[in-house]
């Protein structure tokens, strides 16, 4: 059954002083009704994700707090949904499956994360809860951390240079830094080559866990999005374009990060290469891509995932220019999570609402002539989740 | 389409010490297994229920955990949810939408928590958050002192005395921790008599937030619990005994407890009235319930939006022997969150384990002869999460 995007809400992402994760919550929520034909009476479910407002917000159950946008969602069901980073394409995979259940014909899906409200040493607490506490982060490991690893297996796999690895990675930073300069809802728009990146001195980007420097790693960031979907074409309709959600495919992993391999992410190249099955597309179809660069080291391994090189040699994929604005395959228009931000809840349902608009010719930032097809990648923990999904413009 | 119950898990509840949330997980995991004709192969989907690992463990992104308990598990879709002490009926409800959908044939559900990780304080800490922090916990008010407002309001507006309630909340109690005798896994059977929990000395039994004491409030719990679904018949078959989930309504309400009235749950009885509609049963058809006795107030409440007592009366039931283990309508045979214990995230699975197996004949603690039909209720929050479930024997 077809499911379509009738309707998206993006807050601005960065550090949103005065603005609460009610706020939030609020503002995506009564915005993505003003982006569309349904109305609140008309939701059949309701689906937020969060990350982790336990620690960062001393705040749980968040679902019945989307009742606030509107009276009339009142007593529908309303359901938090937790996968880490990916935690807003777990939520729309729930409502989609609702809907393709028969249990509702329009579900609206918020994703959210209030990260400023702590400082550093908090956020890197709250973050490391995404990996397994027992023998990772009570250990001292944190989420910069196992990125290295990630960092150092490659290298080590492969016999690549740090100093090789670290040009690509600044290469990746720089693009997405300057990508997010056309976007007006990013965290941190910067224009700056890859070649200043490497000369900064020490105390302007310094080693965050080595290799990862701080330009290799995505911001703390606030921030909210929202998307209202339904699989009834008559209400497809009357948002007018028709996008089309034609494949989400999960896949998860353990947890651990010493249960995996160091060098790839096995289920990302499982969920990309079924969701591209399932859609009946290939890596060749792709006018875009928004992929999860929680750190520089894992833009590249999703290349390899997504298919654009061959494992071991993802690292040499930003030279070629191909995932650049002007490249065959843009990847991270928007910024990414590098510097569009990372509010960790918000992420998933942010990139479905970029796919959308990207798909309608309304982008968020810089767009893509005639843009058909688009990937979304949304990955959690050290890969322990791991979400693909292809967006079709059908009309 | 029909789901079928084809495996349960149950850990003992209580204080288990050594016993950490992974060994939880774990445990029930591969417990629901050894009970079902279903291999971790034939799993199509994973969810886990908890409320507060964050806090209570520093431990998030739960449901990836789950692989653990086989590799067969792994690159199989896991989510986690989350909605208060409400999480576990919510999982199941996700688990159900996708196996309606299409999505999956087989789908294991396992809820957990582990509070006693943290003092009486962390956890009240932990607890609050499952109501609305910044106008509720965070000014003071815990979670006995919301439901305290359900007691107070309740008086109020019909007109009760305290003693009056008293009495009915001390029956409701030695109701559940006579009922925990026979079951097990309960945390805190009691062969005590209503009478002798009124006459406690105030040290025994103090204020928790007035007019609510230690005998009015469920239990801090460690536990877990699982079941195995499926809509396939044939799988069910092999199973042996076909127990049906007729229905699972879910209905959220707004968080704060001002936005609501504070005399009845609106939101549960529309839960509960809707579930009996949709599974075509009525109150007189239920051979037992297990419902949400986080607090004895909320069991009276429970009365009357299940319909044995019209508004306001619901304190009389318990006088009237109705819910006793030999009355009409066996309430909380296994002791209820009050004596059975209430390990949050895992308690709407509890429910569904022990709904399934009094209607096979095989209960955990007391029996009902030839049950065929019962309702479990499980409530989040000062009842913002709703979800009422009519599980039936049909064969």
């Amino acid at each position: 059954m077809s499911i379509y995007v009738v309707g998206t809400a993006h807050t601005k992402f960065g550090k949103l002083d005065g603005k609460s994760i009610y706020d939030l919550i609020n503002e995506a929520g009564k915005s993505a009704f003003e982006d569309s034909p349904v109305e609140p009476k008309d939701i059949g479910g309701i689906w937020l994700a969060n990350f982790n407002a336990p620690v960062l917000n001393s705040q749980n159950h968040l679902a019945p707090l989307v009742i606030d946008v509107s009276p009339d969602l009142r007593f529908k069901p309303a359901t938090s949904v937790e996968n880490a980073c990916a935690s807003g394409m777990t939520a729309i995979r729930q409502a989609i499956n609702a809907l393709n259940a028969g249990e509702i014909d329009v579900a609206l899906v918020v994703g959210v994360e209030k990260m400023t409200s702590l400082d550093t040493k908090g956020v890197t607490y709250a973050l490391a809860q995404a990996a397994h506490w027992e023998s990772e982060g009570s250990k001292g490991m944190t989420f910069p951390g196992l990125f290295a690893e990630f960092a150092k297996g490659y290298m080590k796999k492969y016999n690549i240079s740090l100093e090789r690895l670290r040009e690509a990675f600044a290469k990746v930073a720089s693009k997405n830094h300057r990508n997010a300069l056309h976007n007006p809802l990013a965290h941190l728009p910067k224009d700056i080559s890859y070649e200043q990146i490497l000369n900064l001195p020490e105390e302007k980007n310094p080693i965050i866990a080595d290799p990862l420097r701080v330009y290799d790693c995505s911001l703390i960031t606030d921030g909210a999005a929202a998307v209202i979907l339904t699989n009834k074409k008559e209400i497809a309709k009357k948002y007018g374009p028709l996008v089309e959600i034609a494949s989400i495919k999960h896949v998860s992993d353990y947890l651990r990060i010493d249960q995996k391999k160091n060098y790839t992410l096995e289920g990302a190249k499982i969920a990309i290469q079924s969701a591209f099955k399932e859609a009946n597309v290939t890596l060749d179809d792709l006018d875009f891509a928004e992929v999860h660069d929680c750190f520089t080291i894992a833009e590249i391994l999703i290349y390899e995932a997504m298919g654009l090189a061959k494992d071991g040699e993802g690292y040499k994929v930003i030279d070629e220019g191909t995932v650049l604005p002007e490249g065959k395959l843009p990847v991270n228009l928007s910024g990414g999570l590098k510097a569009k931000g990372h509010p960790v809840g918000a992420t998933g349902v942010s990139m479905a609402v970029l796919a959308t608009n990207q798909l309608i010719g309304k982008p968020i930032g810089q767009g893509v002539k005639n843009a058909k097809i688009g990937l979304t990648f949304n990955l959690g923990g050290s890969a322990a989740t791991n979400i693909a999904a292809i967006f079709k413009r059908v009309n």
